[in-house]
């Protein structure tokens, strides 16, 4: 026992942490001697389950990483920036689920199935975990550029509203208990004037129009020339998780009145030729990816049913009709899951044999 | 008043008629000497007020068309396609909104601030309105084509379920209800759950799966190699109304919970250089187009709000960072006016004076 590695949660008691206790709960079996749960001090002295132990929350400090081989860190940007590092001084290597690290040139940005062995180039000691956006297609993406090499990429996402956090959840829930019982969208405003009425302003909401009936065009925050921090996300992190420095890349992120899992519409174009059943064959032998994509019975995938569930669903596969070696195709990713707490566990998993 | 031109509505009681009478009665001056309102045998006889003149709706027969000028349909494919060239042979031009007729070559397809030269050659007397999904971004493309040369064209759609009618439009309200107050979504399966105990199956929905908390990528029908019949729209009308037949298009149609009004991410490119500022400029002076589009102050269309509206709402606009002579944009147009009475009647008033 004493010679199986330490792991390390830090953020433990928030919504990704939590979803993280889940997914360690429902492994079969785990390499780890020993869990340690952290979080703020606010939270420290709370008492939470894993796997079978009562294990009581630590505050974050120094001293909390002495002995620990593997920190997992789950908390906002600048948490990260301060923290990761003070971890990885102390001996743990930092998986980090923020933005702190992940365009860092010292820092790989790993998804198991498609660069695990870039866990090993780790000069600072940490390894980051991509954006929930991005990890949404990159099972699907890699899995078809090992096979006929990706060189350019369109995307347009229909992002999950949990992607903002708890209060993303609840200010849906509020938004659509305010225009539910009513038909409205007649005419523009009846959905603004529909949320005043039930005092649902926009100073504090997260989203910065309405989110029922509606769909918004913008996630993150403004990075120049147009674009979003979650568009530039989507471009630099598939480049540096795909290996292709010179891939060309358009996203536009759209969020949408859906509680969990990203969807994407993604229009990918190959060095090599590629055909609806080459593709098929491709996700049916990649174990992290679900192929529905029966379009005569309309089967194909929905968030609605994707949630909770840890593998890529893709469906809507066709060749492109007036574009070369091209494909598009529709996936879903559960944000919560594959998008942030299973990717960034599944990163501890790939490093567990080290410390064996 | 008997020189002026005499037009006809055939489907006056249907959702998208009423619509048009709306669209009529708003209208500063009409050049019309009579309206003639025509449904199916059920509505005859119902009284409709169109300019404060009450009209006695007739029943659809060969005579109703004798001294129209030009007739308006707004009716199913089949029935269009019976009766649309019952209407020429009468001597009446027939604007036609359903698809019985879009990709005829003897019949044009009309956007009249993108090919309003177009009406005159209509050697089957008819003329065709596109689909609702193409219209709702073909003012802001056929202003850029026009400056730019269109050669290349990706699109995502953000669908209203109000493109399926008013079944469409109930149906999302019932599922609503049925998910409002509740806290779904940790799970798949929980929507359809949640509607199954409502009594929502999936037999008679407009919709193959779930619309409430979800996004659905399918609208219309299968039309083969994972094509649907959306889909294959937007590149075949795109090409015919641009007058581009090499037009190279991708696109990918899904539904959403908003009511009215669709949305498409756009990614176009061209021959020439264009920027951003070329682009608002293009936008700015095309009198149907309305530009929202302040990223720094995060304002953008919505489809919330530009329900009602007339002109297509732009925002978003950025230019490529990896695609040469290329832009990314976000669109908006509601459905039941640009995208169907609205442009069928704008139709109409281009033919008018041809009749005056």
């Amino acid at each position: 026992m004493s010679n199986r590695p330490v792991l390390a949660l830090v953020g433990a008691t928030g919504a990704v942490g939590s979803v993280m206790i889940d997914i360690i709960n429902a492994r079969e079996t785990v390499p780890w001697g020993e869990i340690r749960l952290i979080a703020s001090a606010r939270s420290a002295g709370r008492k939470l389950t894993v796997r079978g132990e009562e294990i009581t929350v630590r505050a974050l400090a120094p001293e909390v990483f002495d002995g620990v081989d593997i920190a997992m860190f789950d908390v906002p940007d600048e948490i990260s920036a301060e923290w990761a590092p003070i971890a990885a001084e102390r001996g743990a290597v930092a998986v980090d689920n923020s933005g702190a690290f992940r365009m860092d040139d010292d820092v790989p940005l790993v998804v198991p199935e498609v660069n695990a062995h870039k866990v090993a180039e780790r000069p600072r000691g940490i390894i980051a975990n991509p954006n929930c956006t991005t990890l949404s297609m990159m099972a699907a993406l890699g899995a078809l550029h090992r096979e006929f090499g990706l060189k350019e990429l369109v995307v347009a996402s229909y992002q999950a509203v949990s992607g903002a956090g708890a209060p993303g959840i609840d200010r849906l829930y509020a938004e659509l208990e305010a225009v539910a019982g009513q038909k409205l969208g007649v005419k523009a405003g009846d959905v603004r004037e529909a949320l005043a009425a039930a005092g649902l302003g926009f100073e504090d909401s997260p989203f910065p129009a309405p989110l029922a009936l509606n769909v918004v065009p913008w996630a993150g925050s403004y990075k120049g020339d147009g674009w979003t921090s979650e568009e530039l996300k989507v471009r630099n992190e598939s480049r540096k998780i795909l290996g292709i420095p010179d891939l060309k890349v358009s996203a536009t992120c759209v969020r949408v009145p859906v509680i969990t899992t990203h969807s994407l519409a993604v229009h990918a174009v190959f060095e090599r030729e590629v055909t609806v059943e080459q593709a098929h064959k491709v996700f049916a032998a990649q174990p992290t990816v679900v192929l529905v994509d029966e379009p005569e019975q309309k089967k194909f995938p929905t968030p609605a049913d994707v949630v909770g569930e840890d593998p890529t669903y893709v469906g809507r596969v066709r060749q492109a009709l007036d574009f070369p070696n091209t494909l598009d195709f529709f996936v879903c990713g559960d944000n919560l899951r594959k998008g942030a707490a299973l990717n960034t566990y599944e990163i501890a998993e790939t490093l567990a044999p080290e410390f064996g």
